[in-house]
């Protein structure tokens, strides 16, 4: 018989977890696995609520695996490391992002890529499958063991709480931004989409120079946007006047909406040679319409987070660059009425848990 | 009152135009303008019969203007040229490809991409607004009149009927392998469709080093892609389990289905970073799949045939290599037939017109 949560580790651990597609989180005892000598024992601090977490705490994509601690934006301190861990120390900051594991042998492995290893672990609700192919549980936790090579220097100019979301939402907008060349300064960056992916994309974008469009339905948010955020302007999508207007305006654009929603305006956004990256993650097929895809030489590319030498880099940018998240911190015991808002996108712009002080 | 399209211009033309969308085409006086300084006239010689000659004779795309000669895979022969024109002397066998004007000035003209510049003008169906806003008359005709800047020099080991089609598929497949980086020897490249198009994209393919998979939903297409293009494998796109088993094993497709037709297989045969791009026009949207894009980072990208600088690129290539069309010459009494065997895509796999031996 399989060993309960509670016993099949020697560490006793503690988090909130959600049991069913309610979606409600409850205290919850579970396990880790002992410090072996490639991990690192981190305490956690503080733990970002992304849009997937509350997508997998209700199922909504089908494939949760109850019970499931969410928690993928992970500050913590170290408090043991392995023989074979030599990046870190205890008493180190550390972060935690999106994956846990990988097969570290394949070429995907190999060129830093681990995100998209076949064999990849994520950090909630998939399977320890290097080890005992036990259950992983995420940051909504008390403490977590992470081999070392899936673990972040945590810059000491970051703070740690309002640099939590950086950990999945910060490399989820900064790799498309590399990988298919959207960096060239004073070229002019749409970012569809404002919540907590959509504001760190805009800070990202003017970090690296460009001018940056938010592109939203959302009239309340124009003011936001400019003054808070620093963009250059406001699109309102609902305004097909305004719309018109800044056709064929953009070099880039960056897709953070994960509902099902028209692609055809934000192309006709774009100029010739312009490049649309969806990053959020709608749950049915959306229209292409291949007229002006190829009347303008236009793509239309996915990304998914991005390798652990990326998530460095990206970290030690957002320190250069003082890019933190907007947050709301809570108390681990808000979590329900903040997912409850999170549904609504009542957040500005990212829920962050004090998991720290407020876990007992 | 509008002059009639043969007073319109000081020399006498012939060719076969469509009057409506029955697409029927039949014999059709017009006129070409004098030869000015920047001018080229040249004697056709050859055209080749490409699917959009069918669609705008047709009225498919909903933008003809009546009557059309189409015809935009010319090679013919310089018989007059103005003072300006230094490329270029009597004799001189030479190409006219989609294009024949631009408006010269803008940055994309700039960066020898007319072909995206917003004054394009096409070489049939379209206006000289750079002259005089009469119509263009395509190559289904004795002789054309046309800026130097659009006229190609035809190299001299290609020979000028097979070599024809090279002028639109040609360039339509050489172009987005050069622009989105689908050159690399060793890579593999599945080709969707065998038609005109596909099985030049099979040639050239082939000639960067490419392994070559055609992907048809003809088995009969097998042996040809094979035996006689040279294709590395063929892949049944009907059969699911042949799909199932090619999954991830592509580095780009070049898509040349008009028809509309699902992505999601084609996106799926691709490997993580795969690129598909979309050469043909489907005239509604294609549905497509988020959540393989994202998490395999892959792309679904356009591109229109070419620039001048390089289609002339393209046509050394293709003389270097020795890559031309396979074609079947036929007279130009026999277009009708052909236009009606070439809907159902029975030809392989170009029509050739042998205009200078054929239009009397």
């Amino acid at each position: 018989m399989a060993k309960s949560p509670e016993e099949e580790h020697s560490q006793k651990a503690f988090g909130w977890a959600a049991r069913d597609s309610s979606g409600i989180l409850s205290p919850f005892r579970f396990s880790r696995r002992e410090n072996a000598d490639d991990d690192v024992t981190i305490k956690v601090l503080f733990c970002g609520v992304c849009h997937s977490d509350l997508h997998s705490a209700k199922n909504e994509w089908g494939f949760t695996n109850f019970p499931v601690v969410p928690g993928h934006e992970i500050v913590g301190v170290v408090t043991n490391t392995g023989n074979n861990v030599e990046k870190f120390k205890v008493g180190d900051r550390v972060g935690v992002g999106v994956i846990v594991g990988s097969c570290m042998k394949c070429d995907t492995c190999q060129e830093d890529l681990e995100n998209y290893c076949p064999q990849v672990i994520y950090t909630y609700n998939s399977q320890h499958h290097d080890h005992d192919r036990t259950k992983t549980y995420g940051g909504y936790s008390d403490m977590i063991v992470v081999h070392h090579r899936y673990v972040l220097r945590f810059p000491d100019n970051l703070p740690p709480d309002a640099g939590a979301p950086l950990l999945c939402a910060g490399i989820t907008a900064y790799s498309p931004m590399k990988y298919y060349g959207m960096t060239e300064p004073g070229k002019h960056l749409g970012v569809a989409g404002l919540g907590g992916l959509g504001h760190i994309t805009v800070k990202i974008g003017k970090a690296f120079g460009l001018k940056v469009t938010v592109i939203s339905s959302s009239p309340a948010k124009e003011d936001e946007a400019i003054k808070t955020l620093g963009a250059d302007s406001f699109l309102l999508s609902s305004d097909p006047a305004k719309l018109k207007e800044a056709m064929g305006s953009m070099d880039y654009i960056i897709d953070t909406v994960s509902a099902v929603h028209a692609l055809a305006p934000l192309i006709g956004l774009l100029k010739l040679n312009g490049k649309l990256v969806t990053v959020g993650l709608p749950d049915k097929p959306l229209e292409l319409p291949i007229f002006p895809l190829v009347l303008g030489r236009k793509l239309v590319g996915g990304s998914d987070i991005g390798g652990m030498k990326e998530t460095q880099e990206m970290l030690d940018f957002c320190a250069k660059h003082n890019i933190t998240s907007d947050i709301e911190l809570i108390r681990m015991d808000y979590i329900n009425t903040a997912m409850e808002r999170l549904a609504k996108s009542d957040v500005r712009y990212r829920f962050v848990i004090d998991v720290a002080n407020s876990l007992t």
